[in-house]
């Protein structure tokens, strides 16, 4: 044999193992479910791409971190750098066939050849969700209840939903004839939470056209104290020479109501003249969402209403909402506060194999209990017990279903609660009934550990 | 604005809209719950690896489909084209962390550049499972279980695991003198379903050294009669002179005895020495599984036993078993089978919009109807009934809770099912129960008509 080929991923890409992919997947599952529940229908696009439909949207830095290449048949290709830009092209392909409003998920990888040395990766999930076709209030109220139930089932209860609206921003802006600036104001703006108002207040006196007394009064409106009814009275008055920057007052007023009047906590949500989400396209509602115990961590989900969704591939008037939630950096969080449980497997159940010539019954006790619904691994090997028992307890077994000929001759097993190290004896063979309840009993003991 | 970019997709890659991404989906959930029931467990590896990583496994045919480009850092990358190869890769490199048996799934896109005139596809999704690190019967015994409560949570009822061991065809071909010609005889045989015995016949007397005697010979093997324990006796007697062939015909015995004694029905699986697996680089069990309504679609769920995943990376000696199911052949099959009902929603319940001043109404029956773990779907704009009605019926909804200003004065709904055009009044603004009793014995109507 040659040399061996070293075993090694490359330099921004992630293997998964499973005590980090069994809560990812689990937090994929739950986005699905909470998606669905608002009628929202998965779709999947391509991995690749024509490079011509990716550069047609993505920003220069985007352009230059895209892995592109030339495929076997010659075309210029490029891996997707986002999911917003297929669902573009998706959209302007099947308009006709999609129905409107068109509600999708999506939970798939992209690539970015980001630098690997600030931290980022080069493959990450993205879990979108869009409500296409409809510039209708219902689509924006929709998209904080879905963010508020998300961040529920996935077991984050502090959590605060920033709201904002970029009409009301422009309309201050232009209240400060400062809209010929407009770039650098928001990206100043943006940096309240992270870089502090000092730092703020510098970067807007450092615009031209921007004195010190006008970068004051910005910061003394992000900062605004008061009710959210005394808020959005005083953006009211502030925006009153803008049409559209009322009709923005307008419709954050409509979606704080709804969002109160539906029961969402008030501890939940609020108004954030702060968010700009950056240089993005988004023109009306725009949202991010903190975790208060985390904050340093930024918006764990983030999205916001556009114009016009596919205009580079149609003529197909597209307006939208949509956001996208962060697994890998809510996921980090989660593990930072000690919210995720160490477990390497997803059956609780498991079962050692003593006796290789008894295999029918420990095969038969398995199918028993996957039959009732629980998940059991059977060792395959006949080791002694202390290997087997070692290997459970790694892997994080909560039961163990333990039998040797002598048990097996008297037709019972030994249910064992790994997590307490308490156990019973049970029959199984004619009546798999006070096995079953066994088990269930102490999986609600152990989950009940879990939770306390 | 310049010319519109034509929205396509490249040659050989799909979207999949809501009506074929839903069955899919389902289709992967189904398979993780069974492949967690026995104790694997998820794990993930990035798109691209280093070139090195891949073509070190492959063969010519997947080199040459390979899509391969340099990377920023000037890395010569590859996309990989399955998941045993990252499999291999990924064991090698985190052994020692992943305790043994290594038992994961691994559900992801892999890629090929085939010639798409075959029907083939350039993106397809994997559906992977492997016990890596055990010899055991009970891995082989556990693969047939698992494929068979796969196919059966799926839905499918008709289907026969086809079971053979490759060291049995050793065995075969060494007492026939035909250990030189084992590629081009585990060929012809390969073929025996899909061309028949005739050409079966006609391959096999072609290949150097085998007479028509000796063809006739195998293929009477291969279509051996009788039942299983005189197949096997006969087996046994054949492959007499190899202690690897005894081995095998030893393995097939126990492997088809447990899953028998275990209760898989008869009709499920049976011996068959045709067999081979092609190329693959399988020692020991090989199974393929047909449908019996539609074998011509070829197997839906393949694999077999190796001795050593990993030779190429890391020293460490690797056997194990795994399997795949062909998603995308089987939910094709299903569809020819009609048993994917046209659904573009997986939300059951819709909830037309009628006056917009009511919306906290809507809302409150929206959020209502979820919180009993139904999803709902509020329609985003104030058209007429018609309208709303005619996207509910193109999307697939089961229930409509239609309420106009004079409903929901008196709080009330009506709740109609769309599959049968019947509906009932109900209260739901004081107490949810009666509305949520309504929905659910209408959704148990429905299902009730769509399994008839």
């Amino acid at each position: 044999m040659a040399g061996l080929i070293e075993p090694r991923t490359l330099k921004g890409f992630r293997d998964f193992l499973p005590e980090t992919m069994i809560p990812r997947e689990r937090m994929m599952e739950t986005a699905r479910q909470v998606y669905r529940s608002y009628g929202f229908s998965p779709i999947d696009t391509p991995a690749l791409e024509y490079l011509e439909i990716l550069t047609g949207k993505g920003s220069e830095e985007t352009d230059r971190q895209m892995y592109r290449f030339t495929d076997h048949g010659g075309r210029e290709v490029g891996m997707r750098f986002d999911l917003t830009v297929p669902l573009a092209r998706f959209a302007a392909q099947h308009w006709s066939q999609l129905g409107t409003p068109f509600k999708r998920y999506h939970i798939a990888p992209v690539w970015r050849g980001e630098n690997t040395q600030s931290g980022r990766y080069r493959e990450f999930i993205q879990c979108d969700f869009d409500t296409v076709g409809t510039q209708s209030a219902v689509a924006d109220i929709e998209m904080v209840l879905v963010i508020h139930d998300l961040l529920r089932a996935l077991g984050v209860d502090r959590f605060q939903i920033r709201i904002n609206h970029r009409q009301v921003l422009q309309g201050l802006l232009g209240s400060w004839d400062l809209t010929h600036q407009t770039t650098p104001v928001l990206r100043a703006i943006d940096k309240l939470e992270k870089a502090g108002p000092a730092k703020v207040l510098e970067e807007l006196e450092a615009i031209e056209g921007l004195d010190t007394q006008r970068a004051g009064q910005i910061l003394k409106f992000l900062e605004m104290e008061g009710s959210q009814d005394q808020q959005l009275s005083q953006l009211h008055a502030a925006v009153a020479g803008s049409e559209s920057g009322q009709a923005g007052v307008g419709r954050l007023q409509e979606v704080l109501r709804e969002v109160a009047a539906v029961g969402i906590p008030a501890s939940h949500y609020r108004l954030d003249l702060s968010i700009a989400r950056g240089l993005d396209y988004y023109t009306g509602i725009v949202l991010e969402t903190k975790l208060e115990e985390l904050p340093s961590i930024g918006s764990v989900c983030s999205g916001g209403r556009y114009d016009n969704l596919a205009g580079l591939y149609t003529k197909q008037h597209l307006p939208g909402i949509g956001a996208s939630l962060g697994l890998d950096r809510l996921l980090a969080a989660l593990q930072e506060l000690g919210r995720i449980p160490l477990v390497r497997t997803m059956a609780p159940i498991f079962i050692p194999l003593f006796d290789p010539d008894r295999l029918s019954d420990y095969l038969a006790i398995a199918r028993l209990v996957r039959q009732a619904g629980f998940g059991a691994e059977l060792y395959p090997d006949a080791k002694k017990l202390g290997p087997q028992l070692k290997y459970a307890d790694q892997k994080g077994f909560s039961i163990a279903l333990i039998a040797g000929s002598q048990e097996l001759d008297r037709g019972v097993v030994q249910v064992k609660n790994l997590h307490h190290q308490i156990s019973s004896e049970v029959p199984w063979r004619d009546d798999p009934i006070p096995l079953i309840d066994a088990i269930g009993n102490y999986l609600k003991m152990i989950e009940q550990k879990l939770l306390a």
